[in-house]
C-alpha cells in the first residue's frame, strides 16, 4: 500500500504495475473523500478524474511535458501525485494548500486556470515557444470546451499540425451544472453511437501498436458508414474516443496510442463525476461540485440551521416577482450556484442557462432588452470580467434596460485569487449609463431588486456577497430607493460603506456616523455634501480593488467642491492579489475585520 | 433609373423586377465608389454585399423582420436602402452619417455591432423574446464567425429549433485581413468541393418549391457520398451553401428557399470583397478595407507626403529589434491595421495573426511568456476590452512578462462610439503588476519599447494613438526611462498629460509647467511630489474616460500627503459616449482642442 503523504514527486508511478496503479486509485479516492469531508472543496470533479490523472502521469513525462488543468479545481489528484497529499489538511485555508493550480506551490503547476477554458490558448503559446520534444497537454472538462476562448483556442491549435498538441477532453456529461448547447448534443451523439464504440474497442484491442499509428487514416476510411464527422475533426484535430475514462488500463492504453500521433489530437474520455462515492455519483444538480464539510456516511453537508444565502434569496425573489410580471433570466452555467433550479422549473421558457458563455449571456440579455422585455442577467462578480466588452459596448453604451445581478461580490473566500469578486465596481464604474447598487442586508436586497424592476431606465447592477444570514419571512413587494442612508449617528467621524460590511460597522464600538451607500454609482451627491459639511474625517470602507471606485468618486467631489474633510480608504489597493482562505480570515489579513477597522479609525482620529 | 437619394424606405424594392434590381445594384455600387472616394470609409466589404443586401430586403419584410449586421461597417447598402443615401456626403463626419449601425439614425438599425461577432448572441435574445412571425436574421462575415462570442452564440442558437433563426454567412475569404484557423480551412473545404457545388446547383434549379422544403433531408441522404458534414451542422443548424453571393437572382432564390425552413439555418454565400471596383477587388492585404479619400481612376489614396503612423513606427521598431533578439508577436486580426506585414514576412515562425480572437491572443501570449520567451501582444485599445479577463486573471495576476502594445489609444475619430480607445487606462489601472506607459512622440515610442524589452519584469503596456507625424531617421536602439519629465517651464500652473497631447500642450501660449507623464501606472511619485510642492494649480489632461485613471491617482496622492494644490481634470467623464468624426472635430467637441484647453486653464486661474 502506498502512503500518499510520503509521495515526493511523481516518478514513483512509472515503476508501478497496473495492479498497483489500481490500488493507488483506490487509495486516492479514499483520501479525497476523507479529506474533503473535513475541509470542504471540489469533490465530484476530482473523484471523476482519478484514473485519467494517474494514466497521464504514467504515460507522459512530467519532468519534461506540461499538464494544463482546465478548470483548475479538477487538479487534486495531480496535487497528490506531485507530493502535496500531506497538505490537504489545510486545503483552501489561509496559508494552506490552494484549491486551484498554484505556480508558487509546485513546479508541476504550470498554468493557473482559475476561470475556465483558457488552457487551449495557453497551450498554443507554450507549444509555439516550446521545445520540440516537450508535449503540451490540455486537460479540459466538457463544459469548459464550449466557452468562447476554448473555441477560439481550438480553431487556432488545430492548425499547428507539426507541433502535436494534445487535448484530453474529460467528459462527465455534466460540467458544473448540466452542460448546454449544440456542442453538448454533439458529444451526446458521439457517445451514443454504440456500434461505433464497439467497433472501435475491438479495433483498438486487436491491432498491434505499429498499426495503431495508422488508426486515424483507417478510421477515416470506414467512418462514412458508421459515424458522422465531429466538430473536433472540423477544427483540424484527429479525434479519438469516446473511451471509458474510469478504466485505468484502458486510459493508459489509449494515451500511449495517441502519444505517438504526429498530428493535433483530441482524445475524449467519458468519466463519472463523483465516481466511487455514492452521494456524489447520484448528485444530478451539482451539490457535490463544491462542498462544505460533510458526513461521509450520509453525504449530508454540515450546515447551520436556518441559514440562507444571498443567492437563494435573490432566486426566491425572482420566483415571487415572476408571479407579478413576465421577465427572462439568463445565467452562464450558474443555475445551481445561483440557486435558480426552482425558477427554471417553474418558468422553463423564460429561463436560459447558456453554459459557461458569459459573453453570449450578456449579448443575449441585450437582445432580449431590445425587444422591450425585462431581463435579469445573473453573473458571479469574477466571471463578469469575461463579459467586460459586452457589458460596456453592447449593454451600457446602448443604454439597454438590463438588470444585472452580480453574485459573490467582494471576497469569496476559499476559491481565492482567481475568483475574488473585487474588480466589478472598478469595471462597471467606467461604463456609461450603468447604475451600481449593493444592499446591506436581506430585506434591502429585495428592496433594491424591486426598485430596479419598477424604475428600469438604464442597466442596473445589483451586487450581493457570498454570505449567509438568518432566514426571515419576507415581504417580496418591499421596495426601497438607493439613496444613501445614515444608519448610526456619532460625533467623531463618518464611515461610508456598502453591502453587509456597513451593517457590521454599525456594531463597532466607535462614536461615528455610519452611512449606507446603497448606490455606488451614481453616488448620492446631496447626502455626500451633507457628510462633507460636518467636516469630520471620512472613512470609506469598500471590499473592492480601489481604482475608480467609491473612494475615488468621493475624492472627485471633495476636489470639485473644495471640501476640507480628510478622506481615508479601507480597500484593496490595485496591486493586491487577494489570497484564499475563509472569508473572515481573508478579510482580517487585509485589514477589514471589525477590530482592524476600529484600530485604523482610532489611529487616524488621534 | 432609381435616384438613390430619393429613397424614403425599403418598400420600393418589393415592386422591382429582377432586371430593375440588377440596375439598382449597379447604381448602388457606383454611388458607393463615388461617395467613399470623397469621404473615405469602408469600401471593399460594402461593395461585396450589394446583391446580398438587396436580396435580403426583397425576400424578407423589413417592417417586421430584423436584420443584424456583423460587423456593422458592412451596412452601407442597408443604409442606402433605408433612405439614407442623401446623407453619405457627411459619412463618418461629426454630426453626419455614422459608418456603423446607429439606432438613433433609423428604425431599421436594430443592433449596434461596433465590435465584431455579437449578432448571433443578440439574435438569440431577440428570438426568445420576440414574436412568432418575426424573423431574426444575423448577417455575419466569415472572419467574425470565428470569434469566441460568435461560437458561443452558434452553440446556443443551434438548439432553438422551433424559433427558426437564420444566419447569413457572408464569406469573402478574407475577413479584415486574411482569416486564419481551422474554421477558415473548413470553409475552404466546403467551397472547394466542386462536384458537390455543381450537384447542388442542379438540384436547386430543377426541384419545385414544395420539394425544396425537403431539400435538407434529401441532402443528408446523399451527402455521405459527396461531402463531409460541416461545423454548422454539428452545431445544430441546417446548412445551405455555398452560393454565389454576387449573383442577385440566385441570392433571391436561395433566401426564398430557406425562408420556409422550419429549423435553424446557416446559409453560406461567397462574395467578392471589393466587387465591381478593380483596385479594391485586387487588394489582397486590406488597403481598401477602411480607406481615406482616393482617386477613383487610379485607386490611389490621397496621403500626405512623408507622413508616418504610430502603428507603422512600432512595426518598424519590432523588425529592427528582432535583428537583435528573438521574440514573438501575436495579433488578433490586426496584421494589416498594425502594419505587421513586413515582420510577418521576415519572421513567419515568430508571428501569429490569430484572427478576431482577442481572448485567445492574450492567453496565447501568456503561454509564450510562461516558456520564458519574450512576446509582444498587439491590441487596438478598443478591442483589448474583449480580453479584459485574460489580461487581468491570466497575464497580470500571474505577473507574466508580456509587452502589450495598445494601438489606437485615445480618440480614434471616424469609427466612433464603439471604437474609441478611451477605456484601456481605466481597465488596466485596476490590474496588479501592470505598468502603463504612453510616449509623447515617435522617438519616445522607440525609447519606451526598448525600455520594455530591456527591463521586462512584469506586464508592460505601451499605448500609442491613431495619429501621424513627419517621418524621421531613427536610432532604433534609443532607450528612455518612463519617469516623468518637465517639458516646459512656467509660473502660473502645472499641466500633467501623456501621449502626443503633452507635446501640443507645450505649444499653448500659457505661462505653465508642462509635465510628460510617460508612466501612467505606476505614477512617478517623486516628480509628482515636487509638482505639488510648487503649490500651483494642477491640470490633468487625459484623453480617456476618467475612472481610476491619472487624475484619480493624483487625487489619491494629494489626499494621502495632504497637499494643497487644486487639481483639475480635462478628460471624458464616465457617462460620456464619444461621437464619431475627425479626431480634431471630436477633440474640440469635448474640450480638448488647444484653444479650449487654454480657455479652461485661464478661466480657472482667474
Amino acid at each position: 500500500m502506498i502512503n500518499l503523504e510520503e509521495i515526493k514527486d511523481p516518478s514513483f508511478i512509472k515503476k508501478l504495475s497496473v495492479k498497483e496503479l489500481k490500488e493507488l486509485a483506490v487509495e486516492i479516492r479514499k483520501f479525497l473523500i476523507d479529506n474533503i469531508s473535513k475541509t470542504g472543496g471540489h469533490l465530484s470533479s476530482n473523484l471523476g478524474v482519478v484514473e485519467l490523472t494517474i494514466a497521464m502521469y504514467y504515460v507522459f513525462d512530467p519532468e519534461k511535458d506540461k499538464f494544463l488543468f482546465d478548470v483548475g479545481h479538477q487538479s487534486y489528484v495531480h496535487k497528490i501525485l506531485t507530493g502535496r497529499a500531506k497538505d490537504f489538511k489545510t486545503l483552501r485555508q489561509i496559508d494552506g494548500l490552494s484549491g486551484y493550480i498554484n505556480r508558487k506551490e509546485s513546479k508541476y503547476d504550470v498554468w493557473e486556470s482559475g476561470h475556465s477554458s483558457t488552457t487551449i490558448s495557453a497551450a498554443s503559446g507554450m507549444i509555439v515557444a516550446g521545445k520540440d520534444d516537450e508535449r503540451i497537454i490540455a486537460f479540459i472538462g466538457d463544459c469548459a470546451i464550449m466557452n468562447g476562448v476554448a473555441l477560439e483556442g481550438l480553431n487556432f491549435l488545430g492548425q499547428l499540425k507539426q507541433k502535436r498538441p494534445i487535448i484530453i477532453l474529460n467528459d462527465n456529461k455534466m460540467g458544473i451544472s448540466k452542460s448546454v448547447g449544440a456542442l453538448t448534443k454533439a458529444l451526446e451523439r458521439i457517445r451514443g453511437s454504440k456500434f461505433y464504440v464497439f467497433l472501435k474497442k475491438v479495433f483498438n484491442f486487436i491491432t498491434p501498436t505499429f498499426l495503431s499509428r495508422f488508426y486515424h487514416q483507417i478510421k477515416r476510411g470506414i467512418k462514412g458508414f458508421i459515424q458522422r464527422d465531429n466538430i473536433f475533426e472540423e477544427m483540424g484535430f484527429n479525434y479519438y474516443g469516446p473511451y471509458a475514462g474510469n478504466n485505468l488500463k484502458y486510459c493508459i492504453k489509449m494515451l500511449k496510442k495517441i502519444k505517438e500521433s504526429k498530428e493535433p489530437v483530441v482524445i475524449h474520455f467519458t468519466t463519472k463525476k463523483g465516481k466511487g462515492y455514492a452521494p456524489s455519483e447520484n448528485d444530478t444538480v451539482g451539490d457535490f461540485h463544491g462542498v462544505g464539510p460533510f458526513d461521509v456516511e450520509t453525504g449530508i453537508q454540515y450546515k447551520k440551521e436556518n441559514q440562507e444565502s444571498y443567492s437563494k434569496l435573490v432566486a426566491d425573489f425572482l420566483c415571487e416577482r415572476r408571479k407579478q410580471e413576465q421577465f427572462y433570466v439568463v445565467t452562464p452555467a450558474m443555475k445551481s450556484g445561483s440557486k435558480l433550479e426552482e425558477f427554471a422549473k417553474l418558468y422553463p421558457n423564460d429561463f436560459f442557462d447558456v453554459g459557461i458563455a458569459e459573453e453570449h449571456a450578456a449579448d443575449m440579455a441585450a437582445g432580449i432588452a431590445l425587444q422591450n422585455k425585462k431581463v435579469v442577467l445573473l453573473l458571479y462578480a469574477t466571471f463578469a470580467q469575461r463579459a467586460y466588452d459586452m457589458l460596456l459596448n453592447d449593454i451600457a453604451r446602448q443604454n439597454l434596460k438590463v438588470i444585472i445581478g452580480i453574485d459573490r461580490a467582494g471576497v469569496v473566500g476559499e476559491d481565492g485569487p482567481t475568483h475574488q469578486g473585487v474588480y466589478d465596481v472598478s469595471m462597471l464604474s467606467a461604463m456609461p449609463n450603468v447604475k451600481i447598487f449593493m444592499p446591506k442586508d436581506d430585506k434591502e436586497t429585495i428592496g433594491l431588486f424591486n426598485y430596479a424592476f419598477n424604475h428600469l431606465d438604464s442597466p442596473i447592477v445589483i451586487r450581493y456577497p457570498r454570505a449567509s444570514f438568518n432566514k426571515n419571512n419576507y415581504d417580496y413587494t418591499y421596495e426601497c430607493n438607493p439613496s444613501w442612508e445614515l444608519l448610526k449617528q456619532g460625533k467623531k467621524a463618518n464611515v461610508i460603506s456598502f453591502g453587509p460590511d456597513v451593517e457590521r460597522i454599525t456594531n463597532i464600538d466607535l462614536d461615528i456616523n455610519v452611512y449606507n451607500a446603497k448606490s455606488i454609482k451614481p453616488i448620492d451627491l446631496d447626502t455626500l455634501k451633507t457628510i462633507f459639511e460636518n467636516e469630520l474625517p471620512i472613512f470609506v470602507v469598500e471590499q473592492v480593488v480601489a481604482s475608480g471606485t467609491l473612494y475615488d468618486k468621493i475624492l472627485n467631489v471633495k476636489e470639485e467642491y473644495g471640501y476640507k474633510s480628510k478622506v481615508y480608504s479601507i480597500s484593496f489597493k490595485p496591486d493586491t492579489i487577494i489570497t484564499f482562505g475563509s472569508i473572515n480570515d481573508v478579510l482580517a489579513r487585509y485589514g477589514f475585520s471589525n477590530d482592524e477597522i476600529k484600530e485604523f479609525i482610532e489611529s487616524k482620529l488621534k
